[in-house]
């Protein structure tokens, strides 16, 4: 493996002294970008595209090729663990993710199996050395996977949803059955996140996108300590360097100690917490990672640049800050804004750094 | 009027003793409720049946008919308001509320107009001072509003929205435009929220449902301010009683402190938050609303009981806790599920309060 050329994300993450503060945008391989949408006509559909490692090396690099970006992630779904284990994955114009098999009784339940990486998944870690290699060493390459919780999610409900009514009535009523479908899902996500560590994945991270919509102590019996438990699985060594760990529970800002003691180096931040309040809370323990409105990407180039500004004040001097989105960049987002978002991070972020 | 059988809810509101911990329930007048869509079929349509103040008042005691409910609320829509201001109301099937003309460029922002509340809000106050006399004293009445920042969501996204990326980009790009637009709709509350109070609410609470949705320095410029300004232009009595205020930012968790300095009595919490916690942030300066997962309905009676028991548990000893779900309950409970939440509520707090 070549030698890496940036590694000032690699640093932040573990609060080591940097030069700037390194960013990446979630969702930077996306509809926003022409260029993307080229390759997914050219893939048929999204499936597909996660599916060819050819393909998802080329949209992987896309936004580099645009922005100076100081991470590359792996161009893939958070639902490829349950499509491997059979529960019948597609993609819908307009309705988002359906899987046709959905958990809704204790024999399928019981009857989940852990999915095989190497033969199963082997498209994804296939993604992640070609990725590596044509990166050559520019920026470090981001695995990931989703949380167990938010797996479940649509594993339960089969799909998206705007009250969570029948996996919340399984913890609610059956949890015995929701906490045997996590420990399951967490064996996958574990052997998922090590065989990526292994195929080149620098940094790995777990997005727990429906976590904040579970009670305080809901979260820390359903969510967190599987989160944990993740952690504590995963490889911390590659190439002879630390491999950090992400996690990134949306709407989880009332939650920050506890999470900063689960195991990972950075957690993410959304929008609604501020980023100094949340540096105070979790101390030492943790980098942070975040606190961009996506939204705020529809200003003016002058408002995105004094929101980026605004951010980095608050979080303050010194290392333990990877800039980003609390969310996905919309689809509906102009490139060019994102590139002055870019800008304005490197440029004003120096001053905190010296 | 007729003198109030039980003012436990208005008692604990303002933190004065009470026997047990009251307790209401959000949306408790809806489609849960088999006598409610009767009602409504009758009605025609859910505009038409909010537009009836005959049909309005009977839905809003037929809850009451059935569980021991500490206060009633006006059956009504947020989105009033907006209707009244002539933007176009219609509620779709599956797709919830529309309107027809959202506001969207420069000339229709400065050409809206205040309703007149005497007038095109009349069928709201007739339908309050007839179900103030149907009620004979038995519970409070609460009036209530959307907040000026929920208000203009559906204002300008023209609907429900998972992004809110019209109000976004106008709050980023012209804020000046948004803060015009907040301004009239804070005046209109005002006006409205007044005119409940004239004919016969006895508390009332504005829905900041969209608030969450915010970053922490947003919130503090675009909701926050109105939500403090109506507090301030509130008729403080009324037949020689309070009528306290109550403030929900659902997803609002993180700012607690700054919402218990805004001029209200009682600030709604959503599932998120430890009630303990939160009571522990806002210390006497308000009383609290809510803190049940709505999903936890779904739950047998015994895990409902257990999760209420939980929450009284971790509010603890004293006055200042009115129990409710911390969203509309769904419409797919089992009314009996409702009636062992209100059993288990009045029964398990008793302890809290001797």
């Amino acid at each position: 493996m070549s030698s890496l050329q940036n590694d000032t994300f690699l640093r932040a993450l573990m609060r080591e002294p940097v030069d700037y503060t390194p960013l990446w945008i979630m969702r930077q391989a996306g509809r926003y970008l022409p260029e993307y949408n080229a390759t997914r006509a050219q893939a048929g559909d999204f499936l597909a595209l996660c599916k060819n490692p050819n393909l998802a090396t080329e949209v992987t690099l896309q936004p580099l090729d645009r922005f100076p970006l100081d991470a590359a992630i792996l161009f893939s779904d958070i639902l490829t663990i349950p499509d491997a284990m059979g529960l019948g994955l597609r993609f819908t114009a307009g309705e988002g993710p359906k899987l046709d098999h959905p958990l809704r009784d204790e024999a399928s339940i019981k009857a989940l199996r852990l999915p095989d990486v190497n033969s199963d998944l082997r498209y994804v870690t296939d993604a992640v050395s070609q990725i590596r290699r044509s990166l050559n060493g520019r920026v470090p390459l981001i695995g990931f996977s989703g949380s167990p919780y938010t797996l479940a999610c649509y594993m339960i409900e089969g799909g998206g949803s705007d009250d969570f009514r029948h996996i919340k009535g399984m913890l609610y009523a059956r949890p015995d059955l929701l906490h045997h479908i996590l420990k399951v899902t967490t064996q996958a996500v574990i052997s998922y996140l090590n065989a990526q560590i292994q195929a080149g994945a620098q940094a790995v991270m777990v997005f727990d996108t429906w976590g904040g919509s579970l009670s305080h102590s809901a979260y820390h019996e359903f969510s967190l300590p599987y989160l944990s438990e993740i952690a504590h699985g995963l490889t911390r060594e590659s190439d002879g360097r630390i491999v950090p760990r992400i996690a990134f529970t949306k709407g989880g800002g009332l939650w920050l100690e506890s999470m900063a003691t689960a195991g990972y180096d950075a957690l993410g931040l959304d929008w609604a917490i501020d980023i100094g309040d949340a540096r105070k809370r979790v101390g030492d323990k943790v980098a942070l990672q975040g606190n961009f409105d996506p939204m705020a990407l529809f200003g003016s180039p002058d408002a995105i640049q004094q929101e980026a500004a605004r951010i980095l004040e608050r979080f303050g001097r010194g290392s333990g800050h990877v800039f980003n989105l609390g969310h996905g960049v919309s689809q509906h987002t102009n490139p060019d804004h994102v590139a002055a978002l870019v800008d304005a991070v490197h440029c004003f972020s120096k001053p905190y750094h010296v």
